[in-house]
């Protein structure tokens, strides 16, 4: 495991008088402001700039921002748990590559650069097909296997899996830290995923199965009761005491047997970007999971996570609650959104440089000459 | 009056198709499906777009949006029922000028651009204090008067002044769509202006002070209750019948009672841009009662109006639900804002690139081989 610090609030009270100062009403930019003191607090930590006074705070930057969307496929979708057959995860990930996907458009808007790693889809890309990719876009290969194992009979990964994984979501997180991104934006694709992370999120949180189920892209309600039996039967497998905070190794035993790859690989750039001390934007339910997961093996993470969106997955508010105490509030956008891909962690990436562009070059009351 | 032609319906169905035929399940994009499909109804009708079929489907453009911020002071603010004098209306004028506001920075991160109009703040600009613009902000006078008469005494502008505001507002609008603006963005600064559209919103709804009244900018209780008590000696002061859709005589006789200057301009520009078919997005709570206003004098102007946020005024979601009958969400963001300024509005711009770029540049089922 990494060390993850927790953020340091010993500049919090400057902040804040620091963000009171600008000309507006206090607190009147409302979530901006949380945001731009959450940043500003990773910032700071990362540079080590401690003595912080209100004359000296260093503006905040979010250089170089590397969109990562890890795709995987499961198992489970071999019951017919999803809308989709499991090919589609291969499709998208080649309309990814070629740039036509919602998550390219919404990054050329934001002209941000995208990643797509394939953490373990049933048919890997060819070199040829790779070899098409948009300028903007880079493909990446952290294979773990053709696929997870039907989770609803044995486990979807061995033990030895999840590390690789882990040590796969590590290695790329860091490779961007290196080469000087100040922020990731996660994103995911994986027919069947949903499965995955429903079951993930009842065994961690101890939530019924039917309060974390839902219809993914659209299943009909005979899909979702199917859907919802298998995990409770998988969960039933796994038989584990979760009155207490689960070790370490409870939690690599439950990954093991619910899956799935590209999860967990997401829970080793959670944390490894934590220990880094680099924000990290959650896109929807999926990439939720991994933040728990990664909370769970170290609390500390959650002080550098920005969850981007409430999506219309059922279960989401619920886990956001779970995960940060805070309900459906702490998620910066609400668009009814329901399709991954990291999609909404990009639509709220303007908001992030809103929330910095406040901060560093608003005027303060004195600047400005303004009397309130 | 202006003419204002209901948006047409015709395309709907062809949009729809258009959209549903996106690599992404059925409405997982949520809002920004619906506001991809008004932009692209209002634009089509705009360019006279007609047989259209799915080959065919013109490009969706945003070109040289404008940012157009309304100033005005309140005689109202006498009677102390804001946080800050109205001279501070004058000073944030200047911040805006010098780029020194919320606002600022937020154009600056969208590379937008912004013009400024004093519709009658107490005291004019200078030349030279105009000359020290920031290159990116424009400054325009179209001044009614050195601020409104206090309402709670007597109107707080004539119908004469009325109709200059609303030639006025229009004429702004016309000559950015006439310079090739196909989006306006509107925003206002006026320190007591809430008073005038808590004032106005009840007027024309009908409903009680109390619930259209709220804290502004941050007012005490003390505050708040001579606020509200004010407004309803007001309202009974001009003693209308409102029992039927109000005449346009009625509706300008109420706003000159109430004001404010740059309240009804924004309507002369909301009313303008409607009647060119091109969108106006809508900050906060003042300018949701130009839009009220605005709608109140013709119908068909929703049509064309993308409401950005619900704010922290504690009326505005009840207002939103007035004017579109769908409660808070219809707004695409949900901040927790309470500045004014056309905050919300520009920082809701991404969203309507993103919805235009999914729109021009995803991929069908068909052209990306992808099999749902």
């Amino acid at each position: 495991m990494m060390e993850i610090n927790p953020l340091s609030t010993s500049a919090s009270s400057s902040i804040q008088t620091f963000i009171d100062n600008k000309t507006k009403p206090v607190a009147s930019l409302g979530k901006l402001e949380t945001l731009a003191k959450q940043l500003a607090l990773i910032q700071y930590q990362r540079q080590g700039t401690s003595d912080l006074n209100l004359a000296l705070l260093p503006k905040l930057s979010l250089a170089k921002p590397s969109v990562l969307i890890f795709a995987g496929d499961h198992g489970i979708n071999e019951e017919n748990v999803s809308i989709a057959p499991s090919a589609v995860t291969r499709q998208m990930v080649l309309n990814f590559l070629q740039g036509g996907a919602a998550i390219n458009c919404f990054c050329q808007v934001s002209n941000l650069k995208l990643a797509v790693i394939d953490c373990g889809i049933i048919t890997p890309i060819t070199e040829s097909e790779a070899m098409l990719s948009k300028a903007e876009v880079e493909f990446i290969a952290q294979r773990i296997a053709a696929g997870t194992n039907n989770f609803s009979k044995q486990a979807a990964m061995s033990i030895a899996q999840v590390e690789q994984c882990l040590a796969y979501g590590k290695a790329i997180a860091l490779r961007q830290i290196e080469q000087g991104s100040e922020l990731l934006l996660l994103g995911e694709m994986g027919i069947g995923n949903t499965s995955s992370a429903a079951a993930i999120m009842s065994a961690l949180t101890g939530l019924t199965v039917d309060v974390c189920v839902g219809r993914g892209t659209g299943i009909t309600d005979e899909q979702l009761s199917k859907k919802t039996s298998l995990i409770e039967q998988a969960i039933a497998r796994i038989d584990i005491d979760l009155q207490q905070q689960p070790s370490a190794q409870v939690i690599y035993r439950i990954v093991s047997e619910l899956g799935g790859f590209e999860i967990m690989q997401m829970v080793g750039a959670i944390l490894a970007s934590a220990s880094r001390q680099v924000a990290v934007v959650i896109d929807g339910f999926i990439v939720s999971v991994a933040a728990l997961i990664a909370q769970k093996l170290d609390k500390h993470v959650t002080d550098y996570l920005v969850f981007s969106h409430v999506s219309q997955e059922k279960a989401h508010a619920l886990l956001l609650e779970h995960i940060v105490g805070k309900g459906r509030d702490v998620a910066l956008l609400d668009l009814q959104l329901r399709l991954g891909e990291g999609t909404g962690a990009v639509l709220c990436y303007q908001l992030l440089l809103a929330a910095i562009a406040f901060y560093n070059d608003m005027a303060s009351f004195d600047s400005a000459g303004v009397t309130v």
